[in-house]
C-alpha cells in the first residue's frame, strides 16, 4: 500500500462523511501542507469551496455563513501562523455559539518542535475556546482507520451543532508527498453510504412537574418583565409573545432578539428602554418583582444596570446551552432548558397573573420615549442616530441588517425600533470585537440576500481585507460606512474628560479616503451629502451588483451632543409625566 | 484609599519600572478596558507610544522594532478578541526568539465567563507560546503590591530578554472607573529609584576541558563544513570567520546569517549552494565528515537534504538558546553554548585540520555556480531572480533588507550573494508566515534606515493594513512588490501537475490594482516597466519620504522556467567540471 493510496483513502473518507453530515460550505486558505485535503474537497461534487487568502478574514467569513445558516461550516488552512489567524473568529464562535469545524494541516510528528519550516505547536492551539480538539491519526488505509476518519468527522460535526453550538478543531498531520491520487470514485465508501454514524442530539427539557412549579411560582408575582437578548431560534419569537400575552408581562426586546421586526403582534414589545431606563423616576416606577430572561445579555448598559438595581426581584435565566450568561449576579434561578419549549410549557400551565397597570406603565413610558426619539427624523444634518431610524423605513422586506460593534450596535439599540418588516438583525456579540466584521457580513451575504452592513470607520479599516471576497465571488453587499474619523464611542466614556492624550490614544483619527480601496475591490462608492441623496442611493443600489459602499461622514462631537440632547429630552418628559401621575 | 488612587499608584509603579528596565517602545491599540495603562504610559516622558488600530498589525510592528533593536518592546490592548489578534506575532516571536512584553487588559474576576461584554478567557491565552504568563493581582496601593508590580515588571522584561529571547504575557484585571489620577509626580517611586530589582542574565558556556575535547574531536576530521543559519549576534560573524580560517572549513552562509554582507574577509563563504546542491555529482564530491551548525535551520531545502544525506558525518549543533533546531535527525552532538564564545574557544584550542583540497572543491564549485547564476543579470525582462541580484548592486550602504516569505526569501537565498556592503538582511523565519510582513518591516524601518522590503502580492495583500503606520507616523519605507498575481511558490510544488484545481486552490490570482491602496495611504507608487526605470526609481526614491511602492509585475510560468533553466545550467556545468576532474 503506497503512502498516497493511504492518504487519499483516509482523506476521501473524511470529506465524503463531512458532506454526509450536511456541511455545504468550506472556506479554504491556500497553503502547501493542506494540499491533499484541499484537492479532495475541491473534487467533491457537493461542497461549495470559498478561497480566502487572509485566514483571519476567511474564518470570519465562515462564521458569517454559519451564523446565517445555523449549520456547521468547515475551515481549512495550512500549518503555521495561518491557523493562529483563525483565533479571533474561533473565540467569537465559541462565545456566540456558532458551529465551525476548523481543520488545520500540520507537519507530521517527526517535524514538530525541531525547527522545521512553518511548524508551530498546533496541539490545543485554541485552548479551551473549542468544544473539542482532536489530533488526528496519521492517514492510513485500513478498515479501522477509515472507520476512524468517518467517526471523528461525524462526531465533530455533531459536537459543533449540538447545544450550545460552537467550534471544534481537528489537526491533521500530513507527510510528503502531499498529493492524493485523484480518482472520481474516491468518495465511494464501502459500507453505510448514507453516512457512517447518525448522531441525534436532543434539546434540554424539564419535567412537567418542574414546569408547573415554575409556572405557579411566576404567576404569584404581579410585576413581571420578560427580557430577550440575542437569540436565534425560529420557534422562539411566537412562543415568547404568546407567553407574554398569557402572563401580561412586557417584553424588553433587544434588537438581536429578532423580536423588533416581523409580522408578529408587537403589543407587548418594549423597544425604547435604553433611552428611558436612564431616568431615575422611570426606574422607580417600573421596578419588577420577577424577571424572566432569555438569550445573551442585552446590549443596553442602562438595562443591565436596571437589572442589577432590582436584585430583590426573582430572576429566572433560561439557557438552552446550559451556560452562565449572567454578569449581574442577580439571578435567583438558572434554568437549563430550550427557550421555545420553556415558553410553551410555562404558558400552558400559567394563569394570567400580570398587573395591567404595571404593564401599561411600561407601554406608556415606552410610547413617550419613542415620541421624543422620533425627533431624530427631523434632524437635517447627517446623523448616526437618524441613520438607523431611516433604515427601519427604507430597508427592503426580508433583508438582513448586520451591524458593527462599538457605536453602531448602540445606535441600533436606540433607534432601530419595532417595525413590521421581516428584517433579520445580526452582529458579532460574542466578544463584541471590531475585528472581522466585513468578512462576517460577507459570509452572511453569500447565503442571505439582500444584505446591509452598517459599521464605523475603525471597524471598516480593521477588516478591509474582507472586501476581496465580494470582488472574487461577486457577493452583493450594501455597506453603510459611518465615518466619524476615529473611535466615536470614546467620546461617551470618562476619558473624554482627559483632553491631554485623548485624540492620540482614543480619538485616533485615520484620515483615510476609503474611496480608493473601494475602487481597488471594484466597488461602487458614494459619498453621501444629505438625506435625500441617501435614500436615492440606497434605492438605486438595489439594482447594482457586487460591493456598494455609501460613506456617511459625521463628527464625534456633534454625535455626542445629539445623543445627550435626546436622552435629556426623553428623561425630562418622562419625569414630567410620572410626577404628574403621582400628584 | 480610593479605587482610583490604588489603580494609579499600581500602574504608575509598573510603567516606571518598565521604562527602568530599558523598554523604550510601546505599541498600543485603542480600547476601553486598557484606558488606565494607556493613559499612564502616554504620560511617561521616556516611552515612545505607537498607536495601531489593527492589533494584528500592531503586534507585528512591535515584533519588527524588537527584531531591529534586540530589546523588549511592549504591546498593550483592551480585553476580548483584540488580544487574540496578537496570536500570530506572539507565535512568530516565540519561534524566532524575539523579546515582546504583551500586556492585555481584562475584565475583573467577577465579570469573567458570565456573558459580560467583550470578555473572553485571557488566562494562558497564548498557551505555551509565551515564556511566562502572569495573571496580575488587582491593582492596590499597599507597599507589598507596589513592590509586586515592580518585581513582576522587571522579571517579565528579563525573562523576555534572556536566552532564548521570546514573548511574555501579563494580563491585568481592571475594574471601573478606568481613569487614573493624572499627576506629574506619579512616577516618583519611594525607594530604589534606579530600578527596583536588577536582573543579570548570563550566557551559556562550557568548561575549558569540554571545549578542548570538542576542539580535538573536530580537528580529527579532514572534511568539515560550518553551516550558519539565521543568527543575530553582533560578535558572531568575526568569530566564526576566524574559526573557519583556523580549521580551513568552508562556511555555508544562509542569507540571514548576516555573513553574506559586510566588510569581513569572505574567502571561506559559500553562498551559491542552493543552486549546486541540487546536483548529484556535487553532493558526492562534497560529502563532509563533520558538520558544525549554528543558528536556525537554513532556508535552502537542497542544503537540508544534503545534511540529511550525510548522516554518517558527525554533526555538532550549537545553540545559545538550548532549543532543538534540528529537523534532520542527524545531529550527533547538541551543544548548548553561546555561539560566538564557542567559535572563540574552539578556535583557540584547535590546530588547522581541514583538507585544502576539500575546501577548494567547495570554493571552485561555488565559483562555477555563481558564474552560471550571473547570467541572470543579462535577462532583459523583469524577473524575480534578477531583482535580488540587482539589489546587491543598488542598495545603499548600511541599509536593511526585509524579505517576505514564500518565493522572495528563496530568491534571496539564490541570488543575493556575497557583497561588501553592510546590509542587514531580515525576515520572519520563525513560522515562515505570509502574515504581518508589512508591519514587521515598518517596525524595523521605524528604528533602522534606510529600509527596503521585498515581498509578493499575496503577502502584501495579507497585511495591507500595516501600511497605515507609514502614513500616520511618516515612516520611510521602500517596498518592492513582486506581483505575479497569485501564489508563485506553488508552481514549484507537485500540485502544479494537477491542473484541474490548480488556479483555484493554489494560483489564486487576486487581480488587484494596488496603486489605489498606496494612494489611500499617501504613498508614492511606481509601476516598473523595465530595469532602467527600476534603477532610476530606486535611486530617486532615496530622496522621497514616507511610503514608496515599486511594483514589478512578473508571470508565474516564466519565473518557474527561468529558475529551472538556471539550475539546469549550473548542474550541467558542475557535472562537466567534476567528471573532468575525475578523468
Amino acid at each position: 500500500m503506497s503512502h498516497q493510496e493511504g492518504l487519499t483513502a483516509y482523506i476521501a473518507a473524511f470529506v465524503a462523511e463531512l458532506s454526509k453530515t450536511g456541511v455545504k460550505d468550506v472556506v479554504i486558505s491556500p497553503g502547501s501542507r493542506s494540499t491533499p485535503m484541499a484537492l479532495v474537497m475541491a473534487e467533491h461534487p457537493d461542497l461549495r469551496i470559498h478561497i480566502q487568502v487572509d485566514e483571519r478574514s476567511a474564518s470570519f467569513f465562515a462564521l458569517g455563513i454559519a451564523k446565517a445558516t445555523r449549520k456547521p461550516v468547515a475551515l481549512l488552512c495550512t500549518s503555521g501562523t495561518a491557523a493562529a489567524n483563525y483565533y479571533p473568529a474561533v473565540i467569537e464562535a465559541s462565545i456566540s455559539r456558532i458551529p465551525l469545524i476548523v481543520l488545520t494541516a500540520d507537519r507530521p510528528h517527526e517535524l514538530r518542535d525541531v525547527g522545521a519550516p512553518q511548524a508551530i505547536d498546533q496541539i490545543h492551539l485554541y485552548g479551551k475556546n473549542v468544544k473539542w480538539f482532536v489530533e488526528m491519526a496519521p492517514p492510513e488505509k485500513t478498515e479501522d482507520m477509515i472507520r476512524y476518519a468517518r467517526t471523528v468527522c461525524g462526531r465533530a460535526a455533531a459536537t459543533a451543532a449540538s447545544y450550545p453550538q460552537g467550534p471544534v478543531h481537528l489537526n491533521f498531520p500530513f507527510r510528503e508527498p502531499l498529493i492524493p491520487i485523484m480518482d472520481e470514485n474516491m468518495f465511494e465508501l464501502p459500507e453505510r453510504v448514507g453516512g457512517y454514524v447518525e448522531i441525534e442530539t436532543g434539546r434540554l427539557s424539564l419535567s412537567d412537574q418542574t414546569f408547573a412549579a415554575i409556572s405557579e411560582d411566576i404567576a404569584s408575582y404581579k410585576k413581571g418583565i420578560i427580557v430577550c437578548g440575542q437569540l436565534d431560534n425560529s420557534e422562539f419569537a411566537n412562543e415568547v409573545i404568546a407567553l407574554a400575552d398569557i402572563l401580561q408581562f412586557p417584553i424588553i426586546a433587544d434588537p438581536l432578539s429578532q423580536l423588533r421586526s416581523g409580522e408578529h403582534d408587537g403589543q407587548h414589545i418594549i423597544d425604547a428602554y435604553d433611552a428611558f431606563l436612564r431616568n431615575e423616576d422611570a426606574k422607580e416606577a417600573l421596578k419588577p418583582d420577577v424577571i424572566i430572561r432569555f438569550g445573551a445579555m442585552p446590549i443596553s448598559k442602562a438595562l443591565t444596570i436596571f437589572i442589577k438595581e432590582n436584585r430583590t426581584a426573582r430572576q429566572f435565566v433560561v439557557d438552552s446551552g446550559a451556560g452562565w450568561r449572567e454578569p449581574t449576579m442577580s439571578a435567583s434561578e438558572m434554568i437549563y432548558c430550550d427557550e421555545a419549549l420553556f415558553c410553551k410549557k410555562i404558558g400552558e400551565a400559567a394563569a394570567p397573573s400580570g398587573n395591567p397597570d404595571y404593564l401599561n406603565k411600561w407601554l406608556t413610558v415606552n410610547e413617550l420615549a419613542k415620541e421624543q426619539l422620533s425627533a431624530i427624523s427631523q434632524v437635517e444634518d447627517l446623523s448616526e442616530g437618524k441613520l438607523f431610524q431611516q433604515l427601519t423605513e427604507m430597508l427592503p422586506e426580508d433583508s438582513t441588517l448586520f451591524v458593527g460593534n462599538s457605536m453602531p450596535i448602540r445606535d441600533l439599540d436606540s433607534f432601530f425600533l419595532l417595525n413590521k418588516k421581516n428584517i433579520k438583525v445580526m452582529a458579532n456579540r460574542g466578544a463584541n470585537g471590531i475585528d472581522g466584521i466585513v468578512s462576517t457580513a460577507l459570509g452572511v451575504a453569500s447565503v442571505s440576500q439582500p444584505c446591509y452592513l452598517v459599521l464605523g470607520d475603525l471597524t471598516f479599516y480593521h477588516d478591509l481585507n474582507g472586501l476581496l471576497a465580494s470582488k472574487l465571488y461577486n457577493i452583493d453587499i450594501n455597506i453603510l460606512l459611518i465615518n466619524n474619523n476615529g473611535g466615536g464611542i470614546f467620546s461617551f466614556l470618562p476619558q473624554a474628560k482627559e483632553p491631554k492624550h485623548f485624540e492620540k490614544l482614543f480619538g485616533t483619527p485615520l484620515d483615510l479616503d476609503f474611496s480608493h480601496v473601494v475602487e481597488m475591490y471594484n466597488g461602487k462608492y458614494d459619498l453621501i451629502k444629505d438625506w435625500e441623496q441617501f435614500s436615492e442611493t440606497l434605492a438605486k443600489n438595489q439594482e447594482v451588483d457586487g460591493l456598494k459602499v455609501m460613506e456617511i461622514r459625521t463628527t464625534r462631537d456633534s454625535n455626542l451632543k445629539e445623543h445627550r440632547d435626546l436622552w435629556n429630552s426623553v428623561s425630562r418628559e418622562i419625569t414630567t409625566m410620572l410626577k404628574g401621575d403621582t400628584k
